[in-house]
This record gives C-alpha cells, sequence and structure tokens, in this order.
C-alpha cells in the first residue's frame, strides 16, 4: 500500500473521502463497545467459578490448624498463599506478604506510609523532603501516575526503549537525591508490552542512587500473563538488587486480578526482610489482617504453580484471538499507510498503538464518537497529558471477539481518516504560508 | 464478706495464706486459656457458615446486572450492600462506602489521608501543623491508640463517666485548634461497655471546636452487640452534627467482623456528602474497589436489617451466658471485698475490672503464670500505659464456657492475692516506717 505522505494532493483527498465514508457507516451501526480498561472477559472468569464455591462449609482450616473465619494469624496472609506464590515473586516465603484484593492499594500503602516514616536507609519521611520525584517510563500505568499526582510528588518521564526504559536517562536522574521511587511494570509493560532485558534489570539493580531510600515500584502485573509461548522469563529483582549490594532496592508487587477475579483476588508484596519488616510494622497499626477466607479459597483452586500455569494456558487461549483480531485489523487497514505503528506484545493486556503527533486525541473523541469507548487521549502519560498527543492504549480483552474485531476496525478508520485530514491540513498550510 | 481493708493484720494473713493455696492449685491444673481479644467463638462463626457457599456458581450478578466477579462499579461498594447497612448506620445510601474486611484499616486511611491532604474545612493537612492531637478517652481500645502513636499524634486522655467521656473535661480540650480528632465507641465502649448519653452525643455534636477540621472517629464497633433486651438505642451522630450545624464533624464506622467471620467481614463508613466525596476520592488513587464477592455473599445471606437482628439474637444467646460466668467467678470470690469493681454491660465483647492502683500489672502476671492470658497491662490506655495500672479488660467471648468460667476463677483468685499482699506490705511499710 501506498503510505498516505506519498500520496498526491488528489489521491489523498480521494482516499480521505473514501475512509470517511467507511467510518461514517461504520458509526450508523451505533455500536456500544468498551475498550478502556484491562478487563478479563466473562469467559476468563468464568474459568475460576469453582473459587465461588471455596471453601466448602466443611473445610475453613488453614494447614496449622487454625479457622480462616476469625480473627488471628497477623498481616503477612496465610503460610499456605505466600508459600504459594514464593516462586512467581521469587522470594523466599519469610519474605511474602499477601494482602487485601488490591495489588494498586498495597503500592499506594507503600508510597503513604514512606510519606509519613521513613524506609529502611531513609533519614526522613518522603513528606518531609521538598520536591521528592518519581521517575516514571512513559507510556505507562494512568493509575501509577494518579497515585504520585494526589500527593504531590514531581514525576519525570523517560521513554521506552523496546528493553524497558532508557537506562542511560534513569541512570542520569537517578542521580538527583530527591528522586525517591520509580514505576516499573517489567514484564509485558502496560500499554507497550515490553518486557525488561537482563541488561535493563541490571543496571536498575546496581546503578548509584543519589538517595540512599530510592525504591523500585516494581509492579509485575502480568508476571503469567504471556500471549505466546514459551512464556518470557526476566531476570528476579530482588536477586539482582541483593548482588548489586542494593538488597533493599525494590518493592515487588502481583496480583491475581487477572488470574481469578478482577478486584476479588489477592494482592501480593515481596520484598527484603527489612523491607517487609518495615512494611508489616506499618501494617500492623493499619489491620489486624487480610480476609484469610480468601485467601484460603485461592490456595485450595490454584493449589499449586502447576495449576496457576494451568489457568493461565486457558486464560491465554481465549485472550490471544482478541489480539490477533486487532492486529487482523490493523494489517488490513493500516499497513504501509505510514499513519500508525502498533506493538505486537508476547503477554499483558494492552495493545499500544502510536500515531503521529498531535493525532491521537482526534483518533480517541472519533471513536467514541461510533461507539468505540477507548482510554482517554493522554491517559498513558503523568498528568494525563501526552507531549506528542500519539499514544493509544488498546485493551482488547474484556468484549467478545466479534467486537474487538468491530473495533478494530472502527479504530483502524477511526485513525486513517484523522491522519488523511490532518496531512491535508498541512499541505493547505503548506500552500497558503 | 468483709472487705479486705477492715480485716485484721492476722485475719488478713490467712486469708493471704489460703488465697495463694487456692491459686496454687489452680495454677498446677496447667491450663491455656486466651481471654486477649475480643474475638467470636467458634460457635458463632458457625452461624454464619452459610456464606461460605455464596455466592453459588450461576448468582454472581448484582441487581444492576453487573458482574461481581469483575472490576467495576467505583469505591462506594456494591448498591445492595449500602442500602443494607444505610439503617444501622443512620444516613442515607449516597452517605455509605462499604470497604473491605477491615474498619481498622477504614480508619487508619482516614488519619493517613488527613495527614496528608486536608478534609473538609481544614485549610492544611494535619501533617503540616506542629503537634496535632487527638482527645482519647480511657480506658479505650489499643489499636485506635496505636495508630496515633505511629503518626505521633500526640493523645490526650480523658476519663469515662458512665455516660460517655467526661465532657466538661472534652469541651476544655477541644477548644484547643491543634486538636483534630477524637476517638468514639459510642456504644458499648471497648473496654467499659459503657453506652453514650444522650446529652453527651449532643454535647459532642455541638461543642465548639478550636479546629474548623476537627474529626470525631465514632467507631460504632458494637451497634447491633447487644447482651440484654432490649437493644440500646444511641443517637445518630450524623443528624445531632447536622442539626448543630457542624455536618462534617463526624466519621462514623463500622463492621461486620463480630457480626459474619472475623477478619472476613465488611467495613462500613458513613458520614456527609462532604466527606464522603472526600474519602472516595482518596480511595479512587488507592484502589479500583473492594471485594464486590464478599459484599454480595453478605448481603445473600444477611437480605435485610431483620436477618442481621436475628443472626445478633443468635450470638447473644452464645455470649450472654460467658458474661454471666465472669460474674458469678467474680460474685463468688470478689463481691464485698473491695478488692475489684467491675462493670456488667449490657453489650459489647469486654468486661472491664479496676483493681486497687499498683495492682493491675501484677494480677494479669500471676494470671499468665497460671495459663490465662488477659490483654497486657496498659493496653487500654494510650502508650500502654495505665497511670493507675489498675485497668484490666476481659475478653469472654472466644474460649467455650467451661473454659471462661475457670479463668473468671483464676482471675479472681489472682485479683485476691495480688490485692492482700500489697496491703500487707503497706502495713509493713506504714509500721516500719
Amino acid at each position: 500500500m501506498t503510505e498516505l505522505q506519498n500520496m498526491s494532493d488528489s489521491a489523498l483527498r480521494a482516499f480521505h473521502d473514501r475512509v470517511c465514508e467507511e467510518f461514517d457507516a461504520f458509526r450508523d451501526r451505533g455500536l456500544a463497545l468498551d475498550m478502556t480498561r484491562g478487563k478479563p472477559s466473562t469467559a476468563q472468569l468464568d474459568l475460576s467459578n469453582a473459587l465461588l464455591r471455596l471453601p466448602d462449609n466443611v473445610d475453613y482450616h488453614l494447614a496449622d490448624g487454625s479457622d480462616a473465619r476469625n480473627y488471628g494469624g497477623g498481616v503477612h496472609g496465610i503460610p499456605e498463599a505466600r508459600e504459594l506464590f514464593s516462586e512467581v515473586l521469587g522470594a523466599p516465603v519469610t519474605q511474602i506478604i499477601i494482602g487485601g484484593n488490591s495489588s494498586l492499594a498495597l503500592m499506594h500503602d507503600c508510597i503513604v506510609y514512606a510519606l509519613l516514616t521513613e524506609v529502611p536507609g531513609g533519614a526522613t519521611p518522603w513528606n518531609d523532603v521538598k520536591g521528592a520525584k518519581f521517575i516514571c517510563p512513559v507510556p505507562g500505568y494512568d493509575r501509577h501516575f494518579a497515585i504520585c499526582e494526589d500527593f504531590g510528588i514531581e514525576m519525570v518521564t523517560v521513554g521506552m526503549t523496546g528493553e524497558g526504559p532508557d537506562m542511560d536517562e534513569v541512570e542520569r536522574l537517578v542521580a538527583d537525591p530527591l528522586v525517591k521511587g520509580m514505576w516499573c511494570v517489567p514484564k509485558y509493560s502496560n500499554p507497550t508490552g515490553e518486557t525488561y532485558s537482563d541488561d535493563t534489570i541490571r543496571r536498575l539493580a546496581s546503578m548509584k542512587a543519589g538517595a540512599p531510600d530510592f525504591r523500585l515500584f516494581w509492579d509485575n502485573a502480568y508476571a503469567l500473563h504471556n500471549l505466546t509461548e514459551p512464556r518470557r522469563e526476566i531476570l528476579n529483582i530482588l536477586g539482582e538488587t541483593e548482588a548489586a549490594g542494593n538488597p533493599d532496592r525494590a518493592f515487588v508487587f502481583g496480583s491475581t486480578s487477572k488470574i481469578t477475579f478482577g478486584g476479588g483476588g489477592l494482592a501480593l508484596f515481596a520484598s527484603s526482610p527489612a523491607n517487609v519488616d518495615w512494611l508489616t510494622a506499618r501494617m500492623q497499626k493499619c489491620t489486624i489482617g487480610p480476609d484469610k477466607l480468601n485467601q484460603l479459597r485461592h490456595v485450595r483452586y490454584l493449589k499449586d504453580v502447576a495449576g496457576l500455569d494451568q489457568l493461565m494456558d486457558r486464560h491465554r487461549s481465549l485472550i490471544a484471538p482478541k489480539f490477533e483480531a486487532i492486529y487482523e485489523a490493523f494489517d488490513k487497514h493500516l499497513s504501509g499507510r505510514g499513519a500508525a505503528e502498533w506493538k505486537t506484545p508476547e503477554g499483558g493486556y494492552f495493545i499500544s498503538v502510536d500515531v503521529p503527533d498531535g493525532c491521537a486525541e482526534k483518533v480517541i473523541q472519533l471513536c467514541g464518537d461510533a461507539g468505540v469507548t477507548l482510554t482517554p487521549a493522554g491517559s498513558t502519560y503523568p498528568y494525563g497529558h501526552d507531549p506528542h498527543d500519539r499514544n493509544i492504549r488498546v485493551a482488547p480483552t474484556y468484549p467478545d471477539i466479534a467486537d474487538v474485531q468491530l473495533a478494530g476496525e472502527g479504530l483502524s478508520l477511526a485513525v486513517l481518516v484523522t491522519v488523511s485530514e490532518s496531512l491535508l491540513a498541512a499541505r493547505t498550510t503548506e500552500k497558503t504560508t
């Protein structure tokens, strides 16, 4: 296909007219497709329905004989759940905390506690530091950025390279003692889908940080969520930080919300002994303990790492075709047009699409007009502002595959309308100036 | 019976020798009875076993048609749970938040958010105020005090009068603009069991606070937990504060941990529209939402307020005899001895016992030696320090009734040993000086 940039004025105008017609026809279908969030589909949730009947009436005791229905057992979570996720999180059982239903809440709480009471290695709470900053690889996860924004933590962005964040830039930024943290989604990153390379992880573990209490917020949300086989394995950040002499550098987070039930799963945490002690000391003031029944339910249902792997295979078989459906639409409409670049991630929940500068907001608005709701423009950047207005996050997991196909169609047409229009406008401006 | 104080030296010595012998015999039985925490018993937990099978496989949709297994629906909790607890909390559905499994965590979060972002009516976050204080009625709940201690909030104590806190003292203290909050357990208070009178509640609602962002932390943990009939009703603090022109003064908390499962229940919150907006704005940064499945489970099981009342009646029939067992032991051993004063609360989970000044720690230690574990001395006071060393909290709900009887026996003997010994020592000192 011809790149739009290389078309003659008249060809481009004809092309624009044609895709406008196609888009109008699409819009007139009056669809309502929600592609905003990385939500599991109903079929995915059905995989874990057995959870709903667990633990059964006569079997609510933990392996240690205690009653999961009552208070007690502390804030670390039940031993069998800590055991189950120890391998997934890459830390010994004693360094694992199984929390409530939200890993985001655990991340939020770690920041809140760090604002109010110094983390190991720190001399003061972060709140006492004027101008505390976080490094934010972009595009990234809007809910990470929202926590920083809410508490006035300045966000400094670094680009993604395909192997994780631009490490030269990260190493330059982290020398600043005001930089207290960095958001990382190391595997199948949200939204680009890329996975941090060994070199990236080693550099993050060993780089010289200006702040002795600098922390990597290592949100390994998609640790098991591969779309292709075999699953990518990444270096164990806790092993690398320890080897590099920075044992307390990483807070590792995980979640089963996209394994069992969205918002009805378990939040996971792993870190160094000092960090685990710090967090549990804070948690002990906050709560008597997590919902042990839901933890027991999960252990009984998932059983072991093999059980987790089998379940994730079933998720993959439901999700992967939806990603393929988007790629098919993109290939059909956008390939060779120079109108968009997109990732084909090996895992995760998103497809990241870059359109020419200044076009993302318009594309998303057009899609909205046609009943295809996408994550708002700018969401993947701090403060909701994409400086180039070019990134679009597509979340294909939730709708039925027929709807995903339609959404891919609509999005492709919206891209073509917007980009051809933008090119035409630029040519007009060129000629009149 | 003769008061110990009025016995002759020889009679007191003989009495002391006798109770020491009895206590030694008790200790030699090698019991292990845990009376430390207000935990439901196994029989109480069995009442709600039906919860463990809810929601069943085919019935996980909310009334609005949404799927409780997936993300979505916001941070307020599911509509049917908000509806169910609206009457209990005394606020319209729109002013109710149903949280996770821990009301303590909700209280903790309210303090954390108030430390970091100003509450409605406040000019600055509490953390920016040097020397922020909380009023703490004593004796009170150790976990309330621990939150303040953790964040360096100074605690100023006021005594309890039998109708709630000493309001003359509260009104004097609250004029200080550094006083930002006050802990209140208004019904069947922990540990004294007393219930705030209408006059107390009206004065709390209408008193002039020095800080415009002063908050009552109204932990109505025992709202439905009566031991006698009929249940005491207290004034609705939200109605009273609104009528007094202080609509944003109270954060109201509740919990089903002592209704369904300890740590496996629901945390409840009610307040003014401004406070609810403030809290939900914070929560939206923290989490995608609570565990809706556990909320749905609770709604299906409890059904309505009548269902709640029936369940609480069944709890009462299990708990009340345990309180009676303690009173019987106290009546048998301690009545008329002048060695202890105890409450006979109309509800709640505790019996508060006052021994002569300087005796509580010794009594609790002796009990521990004899296998009757009580909440550590001082726990009911801020910083774990009972200035008179006289308050003992007895939590009779968890053990079997036979064990509660034994524990009452052991505690009574430990009191008699300690107090007679203390009197003898005082008489010796008198004579030698």
